[in-house]
């Protein structure tokens, strides 16, 4: 204990004696910065490098019209069990990038400048990523809805991504762009086809449509997940002996619709073929121990599925500095 | 449909038409970038803006010097079914600043260069967060061991906070800098001895020793967590009604030890005080449902504990792209 407080008290003199550092601004109080960090993460599945992105959140109202099915104390419940925000809840937006050594793929848009003012974040945090729009040599779409397709074209009507292919499913083309349809739908659901219009209906360099079951982007395959829309598509990104199930919209936040499958959304247009498609998606991720993406998950949005009970069981991967 | 599939074509012979843009590089494969994201995420706690920093991971084998106490095969298990990677596992070091609106409070100091090439990352994540060395007026320590105080000095003998000053706990100088308690160390424990002088012996600008009990910064207080080592001390950081504890390494990951309380830590001191200590800090942060950081949670290592079972369940903050 001398020699601890001796050294110390040594320590203390020297630097005492030492002169003294004058540089500006040490003194004054610094600013709070404001900001988030960058809403960019990266992994890798096989050779394939992944970077994900987070195109910003909105606040939503826990209600009937969000959650048709369930007994909105039950939910609040569940949220305030994990910590999630309720009052309000937050609604978060991610896409993700697959390099696949030849193409840089795309997965959904985003908002671009068309959303809420804390949406469109994908612009600057593919900036800070270090990949420049132009550089996106394909996008493909899980599905129509406009928090998915709106980045494909801006506010001003550019392209966004002006060199890529962007490759659609079929599904939504036919119920979207079908103007009997748009005419049938009920008042809530228009915007939905209005934005379709809005991002489709110009000069588009490249549409492609595509079906379930094909390779969609070299090693990323189109699967089978109707409910939420009728073409809804999840997707398979393959590399070596690692898969990556990108889930889109068939959950939303699997905090709440993986724990509890049977729950609508009321953003599903048929919603008993949404809980189908969801839980044969979850079956799937748990069976494989697959990792797996929440359009609607919190950022990373990239986890792992567990069976837990009659519902199944959210992980968010372990950040790692090292990719 | 027909209006769907003349509504695409059209746009496709339009942009078939438009001029072709030539971007350079736009049809070459985008190189990978092979780099994780800056490690730094900003939340407030009242008034006060929090930066949690990460400096990077180690692996580390899964063993009985890690884990003196525990079936390995449950270790392995448990951390399976989080599906944290176990082959190797990997051990993350994570700090924190506080801005309290007149000072820059960063809470221990991890690695700068003196560590494995893949820790010391705090210091670009500084950067990229916005943040100089020069500006940080307060370096807490909650314990002497390498991983938290390495950083105050460069392998180069450089002060990193040249204008901070440094507070370190009571406990820890009588033992870290006791030499008769050095020589009487196991072997094993040398090294946190040998750095506990490189780091305080030389003239060091300002070291002031604190109590438990007491506020080391303003609306910081210092609370006793031994255990771990005997003046290990955690954090409570208050401001309006709002408060973050900070436990520094009196858990290790929670995702083990908060789930498993009893279990022994190798690098814990006195390990039935690291217990009891373990318990009364967890049992604090599920009383008062508070947000909790953990030096050694995967980045950003805050969230929030709650009771379960014989022991504590951890569940990770959400993102937000707000703060």
């Amino acid at each position: 204990m001398s020699i601890s407080r001796r050294t110390v008290l040594a320590g203390a003199a020297a630097a005492a004696a030492a002169p003294a550092l004058h540089i500006s601004g040490a003194e004054a109080a610094a600013p709070m910065k404001g900001a988030q960090a960058p809403g960019f993460y990266r992994f890798k599945i096989g050779d394939f490098e992944i970077t994900a992105l987070n195109d910003g959140q909105v606040n939503r109202e826990i209600n009937a019209t969000l959650f048709p099915n369930a007994p909105l104390d039950e939910v609040t419940r569940l949220m305030e069990a994990q910590f999630m925000p309720t009052k309000p809840a937050v609604s978060p937006f991610n896409t993700l990038i697959v390099n696949t050594g030849s193409k840089l793929v795309l997965i959904d848009s985003g908002f671009n400048n068309n959303g809420a003012p804390t949406t469109g974040l994908m612009a600057a945090n593919m900036a800070a990523a270090g990949i420049q729009p132009t550089e996106i040599d394909t996008v493909l779409i899980s599905h129509f809805h406009p928090d998915h397709i709106n980045g494909l074209r801006s506010k001003e009507g550019n392209l966004v991504y002006p060199n890529a292919e962007i490759i659609v499913p079929t599904g939504d083309v036919a119920h979207y762009l079908d103007d009997a349809r748009m005419a049938a739908a009920p008042e809530g659901a228009r915007p939905a086809f209005m934005v379709a219009r809005r991002v489709f209906g110009p000069n588009f360099k490249d549409i492609k449509q595509a079906e379930w079951g094909k390779e969609w982007a070299n090693g990323i395959t189109g699967i089978r997940s109707d409910g939420h829309t009728p073409g809804h598509t999840s997707f398979v990104v393959s590399s070596g002996t690692k898969t990556l199930l990108v889930v889109g919209d068939a959950s939303n936040d699997p905090r709440i619709f993986a724990r509890m499958p049977d729950w609508h959304l009321g953003f599903d247009l048929d919603r008993a073929q949404a809980v189908t498609t969801r839980k044969r998606l979850l079956d799937m991720a748990a069976a494989d121990r697959m990792q797996t993406t929440f359009y609607h998950a919190a950022f990373p949005a990239t986890g792992f599925i567990a069976k837990s009970g009659t519902g199944y069981e959210w992980t968010p991967v372990s950040f790692s500095s090292v990719i």
